[in-house]
C-alpha cells in the first residue's frame, strides 16, 4: 500500500526548539480542492434528492479532500491513545488514584477497556502510547508542567506515533487529572476563569469541581506573565502569536498541559503534514490540539470533532474552535471512545458515495 | 435460532375491524425490568467511571430489556422499508413525479440506493415491501386517504412483514408525497396548522412549502368533524381516545396517512407484541407510528428515534412524543437511512457491555 501522499513529506523531526515546532505548525499543506470538486460532481448524480444525506456528504468531501482520493478509503483506520500522568493531582483534583493511569494502560493492552470494544466495532486497530513512561509532569500550580525539552520530546513522541499508511486517525487519551490540564489550557487559550472550564471529570462532586476551578485559577495567575509571547521564548515577535488571551499557544501547552496532551498535538500536526484526516475525541483531546488553530488559520481543517462530551467545558471549547460535533451522546470517558464511535458514520458516508447508483444507471426520473 | 420471546405470541391477525386493531394497540407487553436490573448490576462493575458511556449505557438497558437478554444480541438486524403512493400528489405537493416511488423500489432491489449501502455497513438485511402494489391512496383533500378495509389491510401487511426471529428492526419508507401525509397526520394528532408541520420534503422551494401547508389545511378542514371519536366508528366511547386534538388516532391515520405509513404502524405494533426493539427513522416514520403513543401510555417505549431529520416538522414531532434522537446529521432522505446509520451505536453499546473487563478482572483501583 503506498503512502497516502508522497508529495508532502513530513518536516524533519525531532523539533529542536519551540521556534522550530512553531514553524512546523504554521507551514501547513491545504486540502485538495480539485479532488473535492470531483467528489461533488459525482455526488450530484446519485439517486437521492440533492443534499439529502446531510453531513454525510460533507464528510465524504472532507475525507477525500485530505486523502486526495475521489473515492475516499477507510481500510487502515488507526486509534491512537496517549497516556500521561499529572503533577497537579497532588492538589486533589481527581477522585481516582494516579495508579489508575498505568492500570488502564494495561487494561488497554489486555483488551478489557471500552476503547478495545469500540475499536473492534469500528474495524480499527488500536495502539496505546504511554508518554514519558507515565512520569508525572510538574504540579503546574507552582511550576511549568514541562521543561521545554520534555515538552518537545512529548510532541515528538506523538508526531512519530502516526503511521504513514493510514486512512483515518482517531485520537484519544488517558491520564488521571488531565481534565484539569485541559481546562487550564482552555482558559489560557480562550480566556475566562477556572470555573468556566472546570467540569466533573471522572466524577467529582460540586465541591470538588469548585476546588478544581480554584486550582486552575492559581495556575493561571502563576503563569500569566510568562505566557505572553516574546522574541526570546518563541522566536516570533509579540504580535505574531496568540488567541484571545494574547498568550503564546505553545507556552500555554507547555506550562498548563501535559505529556499526553503534547503528544496529541504532535500527532495531529503529523497527520496534517502527511494528509491523514483526524477524528478528535472529547474535551482533553480538543484542548490539546487547540493551539494548532491559534497558530495557523485552518490549522484544524483536517480534523473533525467526533462528539460533544458531557464534560462541562467541551461544548464551549468546540464553539470557540468552530468545530461541530458529529455525535452528542453524553459520553465522558476519553480513551478515543467518541472518535471510534464516529468511524461508522464515515464508513457509511463513503459507502453511499462509492456504492450508490446514479439516476442514469438506475433509470430513476429527475425532478419535474 | 429460537424466537426472541416465546412467551408473548402476537395477537391474531388479520385485524377484522378498527376496534380489533385498537384493542391490539392498547394491550401491550412491557419491558423486562428484572433483566434490566441484571444489566445495571454488570454495568456498574466495568472499568470506567459510572455513567461515562452516556447514552450507550441506556441503549444497552433498552435493548436487553425488550429482548429479555442480559447480554443483548444484534445478530439478526432487519431493515424494513415500506413503499406507497399518494393521491395527494395531484395537488402538486412534490417536485418529483409519482413514478419515482416504483423506480426507487427497483433501485432498492438492485442495490443502488443509499439504504443498500447503509444496511450493508450496518451488517443488516434489507427488505422492501411495496404496499398495495403502489396503488395511490385517494386524494385526502377531498376523501379519506384509505377505506377502512384498505387501511386495515395495509396495517396487516406491516404487521406480517416483521420476522419473528429478529434482534432489532430498522423501519423506513419511500413514497413520493408522503411528507405531506406525515405533516397532515402530525397536525391531526398534535394540533397546529399546516404551516407548523409542512417542510421542504424532497426539495420544495418556499412557495412550494406554502402551497403544501395550504393543502394540509384543506385536508384538516375536510376531515375534522369525522375524526372525532364516536362509539360507532371506533368501538370506544368518545372520552377514551385521542391526543391533544381529541381526534381518534386511527381515524387520523386512515384519513390523512397513507399505505406505507399504515404498514409502519402495523410493523411497530407487531414488534412490540413479540419483543423486538425498533429504531425509527425520520419524519414520515415518526408520524406514522405516533398513534401508538396516543392509544397507550408507553406505546412507543420499545422504540428509539434514530435521528432528527432536517425536515422542518421532525424536531417538533419528536418533542411532542418525548423521543430523543440519537443522531442529528441533517439527513432528509427517508428509506430507513437514519435508522441504519444508528445501528453501529447499538453494536458499540452491546460490545462495551459484553466485552469490557470488570475492575476486579483488570485489577484497576476504584475511586479514592
Amino acid at each position: 500500500m503506498p503512502p497516502i501522499s508522497s508529495s508532502s513529506p513530513p518536516p524533519s523531526v525531532p523539533f529542536s526548539s519551540l521556534a522550530a515546532l512553531r514553524a512546523a505548525c504554521t507551514a501547513l499543506p491545504g486540502v485538495d480542492t480539485s479532488v473535492q470538486q470531483g467528489i461533488a460532481v459525482r455526488e450530484a448524480t446519485l439517486t437521492k434528492p440533492a443534499g439529502s444525506l446531510g453531513r454525510l456528504e460533507e464528510l465524504t468531501l472532507w475525507l477525500g479532500g485530505w486523502q486526495k482520493r475521489i473515492h475516499p478509503r477507510l481500510e487502515a483506520v488507526q486509534v491512537l491513545i496517549f497516556a500521561g500522568n499529572h503533577g497537579v493531582v497532588q492538589q486533589g483534583v481527581s477522585p481516582w488514584p494516579q495508579d489508575v493511569t498505568a492500570q488502564m494502560v494495561q487494561n488497554f493492552e489486555q483488551g478489557g477497556a471500552a476503547i478495545n470494544q469500540l475499536a473492534r466495532t469500528a474495524q480499527a486497530t488500536l495502539r496505546v502510547v504511554p508518554v514519558q513512561n507515565l512520569t508525572p509532569t510538574a504540579d503546574f500550580t507552582t511550576a511549568p508542567a514541562m521543561t521545554e525539552a520534555a515538552f518537545l520530546e512529548a510532541v515528538r513522541t506523538g508526531y512519530e506515533a502516526v503511521p504513514q499508511e493510514c486512512d483515518l486517525l482517531c485520537l484519544g487519551e488517558m491520564g488521571i487529572g488531565n481534565t484539569t490540564a485541559a481546562a487550564a489550557m482552555a482558559a489560557g487559550l480562550f480566556g475566562g476563569h477556572g470555573a468556566d472550564w472546570a467540569g466533573r471529570g471522572t466524577g467529582l462532586d460540586a465541591p470538588g469541581v469548585a476546588h478544581k476551578a480554584l486550582v486552575i485559577e492559581t495556575a493561571l495567575a502563576h503563569h500569566a506573565a510568562q505566557m505572553l509571547p516574546s522574541e526570546k521564548t518563541t522566536g516570533m515577535p509579540a504580535s505574531g502569536a496568540g488567541g484571545p488571551t494574547g498568550f503564546d499557544p505553545l507556552e500555554v501547552a507547555r506550562r498548563l498541559g501535559g505529556y499526553e496532551l503534547a503528544a496529541l498535538l504532535g500527532a495531529t500536526l503529523a497527520a496534517r503534514h502527511v494528509g491523514i484526516p483526524v477524528l478528535l475525541d472529547g474535551f482533553v483531546c480538543t484542548a490539546a490540539v487547540a493551539p494548532l488553530a491559534q497558530l495557523a488559520a485552518g490549522g484544524l481543517d483536517h480534523t473533525r470533532l467526533s462528539h460533544c462530551s458531557a464534560e462541562a467545558g467541551h461544548a464551549r471549547l468546540a464553539e470557540k474552535l468552530a468545530l461541530a460535533p458529529l455525535l452528542d451522546l453524553g459520553l465522558r470517558l476519553g480513551e478515543a471512545s467518541g472518535a471510534a464511535l464516529a468511524v461508522p458514520l464515515l464508513r457509511a458516508a463513503v459507502a453511499c458515495h462509492t456504492g450508490m447508483a446514479t439516476f442514469a444507471q438506475a433509470a430513476v426520473s429527475g425532478r419535474t
